[in-house]
């Protein structure tokens, strides 16, 4: 067993724990029987569809251990329902959700004690779908893998809880009607890398993601995006981009949307906003709080948005209780098991599931 | 030395050649010296990015035997840039074209029996770029590879030279404003696999791209696309889509426009061109010829068009002496050395240059 990194100084995706999951799928034959092993590297084909069309996609999930020791998933069977909606718009063959969970769980039992005894820390699991055929037609790989890879792993951003500055720049596009941007397909990630950069050569360290002439806020980073503002009417309202083909349903994001639907204390909506509402908000002082959401940072506050030449300073933080920390501390408490929930699914006895081999020496 | 397949009956990209190149490239220590190997699998790290985040790239080129037993390359310079630009995009580090121009002609010159005696095939060549750092934040790795990979193919589609059908559909659409369709990314292409299917299920071989309210052509599934039509004014004009930043740079589209302004015949126009345009052409028998242009299949000719809900038939092929076949005939004359021509290169003495190691063994 490897030696686990020290809880307090993880960054993220960098560690990895000592088992990973894999099940290969033929055309001809199917899916073959999966198998827990140590991690090891991939042998690929250097005409592996994946390394030349991006047929690939994952997802991102957490397995959390409370003060009570226990491990629990956070509502694993969105993820399993994302994925698949993802798997057939790759064209990749469909699977059934709750025998991937079953695995999971077994990985997660086998490498329990990769599991950060931390409250600010967790560990992240990585379900990937690559196309492993070695030809090059462009065209569906008639040999797939499935694996999933596990690690620990801090919060997402090196500042820790720190509100963010953000990039909005209409130039850049991360998605478009008739595209796959409500997918979680790698092809989605590859081309923001270089605006990320160049968001950061200019001090700013996530990229806001905006569409359309009016521009509309969409996403930010890798996260789906929260605006709270006093609307025009004088209410209270949370809003959020809706799923309209341009916005990845996010696990967090609809989690949100439904803690904040049972406390009934403001208007919750799902609608199109655009930067000149926001700005306008902010100039009449109505503007409270913009926050990202996502399983890798759970809620992630912004404090400035760089548009059209100007900085706008965004006061999230400001305000008495920001609801973005009480968002942030109703969903660790449900992760890590300080408020009973069903949203939380405890790891214990892990049914008997039909592996081909377990090898758990590393 | 492996078996070579029958050069008759090459099925596009599933055969190799013995050897391939590859060139790894780290953040902390630059470029290492190329390495031309026997063609191995590679082993990645499952946690690698391009398996994640499809930070990849590829070029697609080809090798020509003429009957006078020399081999040529096709205007490389040209993938070069391309392949540098997409690196840029990727957020890869730059590379001398030059040196890999020398370092492909080295490989082939290993290869040279690979490439067919025949002067309907040829050898293909796949230059790909990949990240390879096993870290899964959405960022740039810091440690790359380049490889090329080779190998035997035929006409692109089965059907050899005859025409294709095509599904025009707004619903689906390629690339954005704001995003990387002038890019040969991988991720352009893993979106297209679920619509290039969806068009087979509907009896069509190819997907032609359309784009905007007023239905631009911009596309057809991997290649270029010109039109040659009699215009409203009653002149005969080529036309084919602009590098707006929607389409491909084409090596043969560059080729084809290259071709068409030296003969001084027609009309040569790089502009938007919309379905409707098309459609009114055909309605008042001015659309004379529909076809793709790529390195796969050089030109390939359209004969029909299914376009909400209705199929329409193109003439491509029905007019004396098709503009598509006399730049079919003229390309590869240039390529296959039948005329001598500056974009043909031969592949001769592979001047001294710096390679690791060449094991030439199998």
């Amino acid at each position: 067993m490897s030696t686990k990194p020290d809880s307090n100084h993880l960054i993220f995706g960098r560690h990895f724990s000592d088992h990973m999951l894999e099940v290969e799928w033929t055309a001809a034959g199917g899916w073959r029987v999966p198998r827990i092993c140590p991690v090891h590297n991939l042998s690929l084909h250097p005409g592996a569809k994946v390394l030349h069309y991006a047929q690939e996609l994952f997802e991102g999930m957490k397995a959390f251990r409370g003060e009570d020791n226990k491990i629990r998933l956070f509502r694993p069977d969105l993820n399993m329902k994302r994925m698949r909606t993802s798997a057939e718009r790759c064209s990749f063959p469909d699977f059934d959700g709750k025998e991937l969970i079953k695995c999971i769980r077994k990985l997660i039992s086998l490498d329990q004690e990769w599991v950060p005894y931390s409250s600010s820390s967790s560990l992240y699991i990585r379900p990937t779908f690559i196309g492993i055929e070695p030809s090059l037609g462009v065209a569906a790989a008639n040999r797939a893998l499935l694996f999933v890879i596990t690690g620990p792993v801090g919060p997402y951003f090196a500042t820790g809880v720190k509100p963010v500055s953000l990039l909005a720049d209409p130039k850049f596009v991360r998605a478009w009607p008739g595209g796959v941007g409500d997918k979680k397909m790698g092809s989605n990630y590859g081309p923001t890398i270089y605006i990320q950069k160049h968001a950061e050569k200019m001090n700013l360290q996530q990229v806001l993601w905006i569409f359309g002439e009016d521009h509309q806020l969409t996403e930010v980073g890798t996260m789906n995006i929260f605006v709270l503002l006093i609307n025009e009417k004088g209410e209270k309202e949370l809003v959020t981009p809706p799923l309209n083909g341009l916005i990845l349903p996010g696990v967090t994001r609809q989690s949100l949307l439904d803690l904040a639907k049972t406390w009934n204390e403001l208007k919750v909506s799902e609608r199109v906003i655009t930067m000149k509402e926001v700005l306008d908000a902010l100039k009449e002082n109505r503007l409270l709080e913009i926050f990202g959401s996502g399983t890798a940072c759970i809620v992630c506050p912004v404090n400035r948005i760089h548009y059209m030449g100007h900085d706008y300073h965004i006061p999230t933080m400001e305000h008495v209780q920001p609801l973005n920390l009480r968002f942030l501390k109703t969903l660790t408490d449900i992760q890590y098991g300080r408020i009973p929930h069903k949203w939380a699914e405890e790891i214990e006895d892990v049914p008997g599931i039909h592996l081909e081999s377990v090898e758990e020496r590393v």
